[in-house]
């Protein structure tokens, strides 16, 4: 699968400490994982001149106390909460200047961030997608990138998951109804 | 589960001939059989005051001619092109001048349309999902629900499918990250 | 100025009693003088095939209950509730079923609407915009369509306003940053 | 008028060299002569522990290449380039890491931005408004804030223009149509 980096953006999901580090609130061996191949496609993709985004998933401790039902600390104990360690990328993925990183609040790195503005601007149309959870913040974000008419492409050796079968879903559902999946190895970015 | 009429919406997506109707382009079984329990929802919905919600998909046939990449009917082939039998709302399912009926193009009820400024003017926050297809529309909608802080319940007994394990991904994966999952006899709208 | 059918819609902005009809609460005799204006310009449209587009603005009793701010009943009295005779589009102006009727909550049609999905579908790129108040609903829209890379054309024949130099500055504004004017005689839907 | 801090920002508009140096390709004088009051309300509104936002309008070069026909350059000339000094904040006006800096690529610094996330997860509801240019960015900018229910308050004394009639209508129409008007003696932030 080649694509062409003057319209590519390889967009890296949430690879935190909160989800990747053993000491984070949220780890998950397999999005530890996901740290090489992760990093392996950053190199590539800057090497070939495409856009390179960071997504990081940010609560401020606040943020849940005036909704009326969302309310992730709930639903999965408090986590990456903003200015702590828990919301930093990991060490080997390290935004340079000309990156977007992306603060998200929600599963979705589109709701309510400047992600499809900057993209537009930017004359950005394909994804490359990876980072963790495959399930969560990743199937999320790529299914709101179809809807928007970009291409988004699961990239199935660079995700992390809690189980495996969420992994099989996430990759399964996105290839049916909005996107496609490949693997490292297939994508050439020229 | 208590319901308060005042804040609560019934959804019933996707109703229409293309999916639930023998004829239609992407009947399921499961899809037709969903439409006497949705029926029994808006009855008592209607008798006990609480907002009535139809979504229909409906494809302009020249909507993916523009696209860069989302074409639903190179996914699915044509469905409930606008204008067309298959894009009506199914017979037992009829709309009353106070019920919004919402045009969608996408797989989700929310993007670029209505329903969300139309929710908050009429004070809305809950919302009882019922319809087809449960992994499809129904889920991308009670997903998006869930983001912008409504309550999205999926009414299990009352949603339509291609193939069971379908289902069971979709009122799984919506209970555990953004809703809840209930059936007819659970619900009350009082 | 030549505009191609195909891909151009005419919206006609809030000619609606409470507006344009002397009994109206917000009656203003130059809203009520754009009547004839905009129905000539729907005629041609129609005959030419372009898209037809009427807003509504419409206030459920309860809207700004649960508002922090935003309370257009604050600022203008009670107007164009929901379901009232206020609230209907004025008699000259009658819609058929291929228009689109775009029921709004603020001055912005665009806002938390299907306007913007609509057009898309409907490969709409070019709008012709008339109705009132010039320098209320109409610019907010004009406004909000030019921002989404729409062209917004106000036609400065066909819109109401309360005192004249309102027109004359919403005419300017949009002109100088994100639209045209011209007058009904300049346009040609062909 | 007292400003709770607690749920207030200060949101400084497009204060860049582009618009704010004697150097810049937009510059006015009245843009530059703002900067003084806003780095006053800046320091205030810190030590008072209200959130501070700083907006930056930002053009990447071909940004207007795909569009249909919101065209920025063509109306302005090139201006406020990605990553060139005029895109720059003034040297007084310096964001501290606990700001938000959003980067905004029309009028609107709603328009597909992080603003509204930020501030809904962060528990803001009020905005004092400041910055440059009083007519466009800013007015703009407080328009969408009108309509999501944030209470624009725009400081009549630290914005920026290029006529001072400009100035007057921007005002007059907030203050008319969704917010209010003030100056900085009047601010409390407390």
């Amino acid at each position: 699968m080649e694509l062409d980096p003057a319209q590519t953006a390889l967009v890296v999901v949430d690879m935190q400490h909160g989800f990747c580090h053993p000491d984070g609130s949220l780890y998950a061996p397999d999005s530890e994982a996901a740290t090489e191949p992760c990093a392996e496609l950053v190199d590539r993709a800057r090497q070939a001149g495409a856009k390179v985004v960071f997504t990081r998933d940010v609560h401020p401790p606040d943020q849940f106390e005036d909704t009326h039902y969302y309310d992730e600390f709930d639903r999965w104990g408090e986590h990456v909460v903003e200015d702590s360690w828990e919301a930093e990328l990991v060490e080997d993925l390290d935004p340079k200047d000309e990156d977007l990183v992306v603060v998200k609040h929600t599963y979705d790195a589109f709701y309510q961030t400047e992600l499809e503005g900057w993209l537009d601007a930017h004359g950005v149309k394909d994804l490359a997608i990876c980072g963790t959870l495959a399930n969560v913040c990743v199937l999320h974000t790529a299914s709101s990138a179809g809807l928007r008419d970009f291409r988004p492409i699961l990239v199935e050796d660079a995700v992390g998951y809690i189980e495996q079968d969420h992994r099989e879903y996430a990759l399964e559902h996105a290839d049916w109804l909005f996107g496609e999946v490949t693997d490292r190895d297939e994508i050439t970015f020229a």
